[in-house]
């Protein structure tokens, strides 16, 4: 923000258009009469903090910003990500910080309620929110160095089959911004990069998307670019003990959680030499419906120790699923992965693509580290995917209405 | 295409897998029972020629390949963008030309339906189409020297303001894919790309995109990165003028077009600096409603001779909308652009962004290189926006059933 913004864009007048522009876009939509699904179907455009998942327009869709945890993880993931790695200037001690956050927590504040930000350039741009969510991260040298904090987030171990290569490594803060809309994430990103530039640099940005909204049923199961159904066995809020594998209950964290962030890249040419069968063995589930390779549909339980008329496991004990699933169930977390596709004129196939895996863990060593281990060790996806990047942050708390994020981190 | 694909992947076998899962994400859906407006509520996944523009889902809404004209060119602009700027590998000549057609002519037309392409590695992908649309096009040094076409599409010419990088310059062949899903999109490059990969290289990929479909009302005109109400004033297929100015009437090549390509930075930094009447002033719009600045309503009349109470002319005659009106109405074209944005760490807004401005005309000497010399003499938004690309191709008229893109030209 510059000095001489506020001036220009006054609060009251920016309200107020961005309460004109939603309400013209909330009657627009109306007229165009979409019904969706009874559950969903919240009033349109209202700009309450109260949360609309579906309103009648997915445009106006909001997910509220505030509450006692970060929207953007719970939350069901949207068509289109974009994560920001931004490093913090020398100069910037924790004080600064405060203020960014401060800075930045409103902007993601009034963006998810489809109203301008502060001094916002565009504020028409404003207007689809689209289930926008801002979900902020802190590095370990932030957390420790700079707050001090008890909380520890650790760098993750190194693992055998990582290339990392520090262009998509550990930034000191991370910004993890998901809509429906890929203009609504334009946008809110370009605010963000805008309060963020007195305060840090952009190391990286990565762009992800799954299914348009809409072009899939909703609740249907992502694909990866691989093709295969990916998400199947996965944390959800329903579930009993979401609460327990996914926020934390450290003092002064409670409600928070960790981010594992690992860029993936998939060699498709590779994966291109492979035939459906030796596909379906590398995973232990079928392209066709992600039905594990001893059943017939998506959710039902694999049988790890049936056997072929050879005596043969049907699922390889190498395979993916039989490799990431552990005995012991906190060795549990939650995937938000998003594919990714970069151009790319020095490949072969013209372009460079995998999976940004995001994974949301109350203990990443606890939870997460085995199952990663695990997996270098042996998976027989190792042969066509490569772990490019790698950072983990820690994810406060959500602020509660007029709070910014991690304040209570920076007050101790 | 390798040669043993084929046998992996029959024919018979792919058209059933497609079938199967087309089948089955339609049967999903309808249980989904989302209702849309009745002028477009087709049967879903109809997977026959017959475009189903926005069947019960938007993911299975497909527009026919076949047919006098190309796909992409009148379609309504679907979501998303990914243009492919390829080159042919120096020893490639008209018959290998012809047989790279052939490939990406039967990919696009199966694709289009939502069913497999030839070979497909990943069916599955292939059963959200959601209006996917590929528009092949031909550089000038395909046309005249590997043809030989009468038909002439010429380099434009040097305009003062360009900054032309030759990363986003003239190639041999374009490929434009849009749908209104980046995972059809994502799917269709892949598939293309695979076939290109033997006779071709790629040079660039430009994407782009505009608002999610659905986050506004059918029919909303586009805003672009800068905040801008942009495409209002525009031909339409349903305009009297359109066949004339859109189509080419050439001998062998009725029904063509030629397609003009500006990749066109915006400096965001800078228009951060502008004020909304400085902002309002460059164009000659209103930014809530894109309205002229004589009136009150998006597609009114601007009104060129209006002075305010000094005299002084409401709408700059250096305005954007002042200076790309043209009083000969055969200078006009179709615009059909898209926002880009490429994360930068080395610029202060982190981003790149601004437009991949797209432009069909029966005659880009006669329609469009007169609006385009008039901006590059005086243009107001000149001082935010520089491009950066530039490229021309001749487009072909469609292809009939049974036939490939271009194959007219080529067999002359
Ligand atoms: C590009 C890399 C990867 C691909 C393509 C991939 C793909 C898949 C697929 C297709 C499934 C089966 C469907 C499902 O249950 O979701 C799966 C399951 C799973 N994956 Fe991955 N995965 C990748 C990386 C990882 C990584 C890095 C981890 C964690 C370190 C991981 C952990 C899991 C877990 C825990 C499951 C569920 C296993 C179960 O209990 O059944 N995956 N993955
Ligand atoms: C980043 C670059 C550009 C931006 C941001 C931009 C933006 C706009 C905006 C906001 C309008 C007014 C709304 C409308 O009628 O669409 C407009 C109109 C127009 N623009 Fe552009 N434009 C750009 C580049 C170009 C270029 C390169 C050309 C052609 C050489 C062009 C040709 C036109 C035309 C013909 C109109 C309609 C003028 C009329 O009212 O008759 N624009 N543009």
């Amino acid at each position: 923000m510059t000095d001489d913004a506020p001036r220009r864009w006054g609060r009251r007048q920016l309200l107020q258009t961005g309460a004109v522009a939603l309400g013209g876009a909330g009657a627009g939509w109306s007229a165009a009469a979409v019904a969706l699904p009874a559950e969903h179907s919240d009033a349109p455009g209202a700009a309450d903090d109260g949360a609309t998942p579906y309103a009648a327009s997915p445009g106006t869709s909001t997910v509220a910003f505030h509450g006692p945890h970060q929207a953007g993880i719970a939350t069901p993931a949207q068509a289109h990500l974009s994560l920001l790695g931004l490093d913090l200037l020398p100069e910037v001690r924790a004080e600064g910080l405060g203020r960014l956050l401060t800075l930045i927590s409103d902007d993601a504040a009034r963006l998810a309620r489809g109203l301008p930000a502060l001094a916002d350039t565009e504020p028409e741009l404003a207007t689809t929110p689209a289930r926008l969510t801002a979900t902020f991260g802190l590095g370990p040298r932030v957390m420790s160095d700079l707050l001090g904090s008890t909380v520890a987030v650790r760098a993750l171990p190194a693992f055998r089959t990582d290339r990392l290569d520090l262009a998509w490594g550990q930034t000191d803060l991370a910004v993890q911004l998901c809509a429906d809309d890929p203009m609504a994430v334009a946008h809110a990103r370009r605010m963000i990069l805008k309060d963020v530039s007195g305060f840090a640099r952009v190391r990286w940005i990565q762009d992800g998307y799954r299914h348009a909204h809409g072009a899939v049923p909703d609740g249907t199961t992502m694909r990866n670019l691989m093709g295969q159904v990916d998400g199947t066995v996965n944390l959800a809020e329903a579930m009993p003990d979401f609460a327990d594998l996914v926020w934390s209950d450290e003092t002064g964290f409670e409600g928070g959680t960790f981010m594992v962030v690992r860029r993936i890249r998939a060699r498709m040419e590779s994966w291109d030499r492979v035939d459906r069968v030796g596909r379906e063995a590398a995973v232990g589930r079928r392209l066709a419906d992600g039905a594990p390779l001893t059943g017939t549909s998506e959710h039902e339980e694999p049988d790890f120790e049936a056997v072929d008329d050879l005596g043969f496991p049907v699922i390889d004990p190498a395979s993916h699923i039989a490799r990431a699933r552990s005995a012991d169930p906190r060795e549990r977390f939650l995937r938000r992965a998003y594919n990714y596709t970069v151009p790319d004129p020095s490949r072969p196939s013209g372009e460079d693509s995998g999976l940004v895996f995001i994974a949301f863990a109350a203990d990443v060593d606890r939870q997460f580290v085995p199952v990663q281990r695990r997996l270098a060790e042996l998976d027989r996806l190792n042969e066509w995917v490569t772990t490019i990047g790698s950072a983990v942050y820690a994810v406060p708390p959500g602020a509660a209405e007029g709070e910014y994020v991690a304040e209570r981190l920076l007050a101790v």
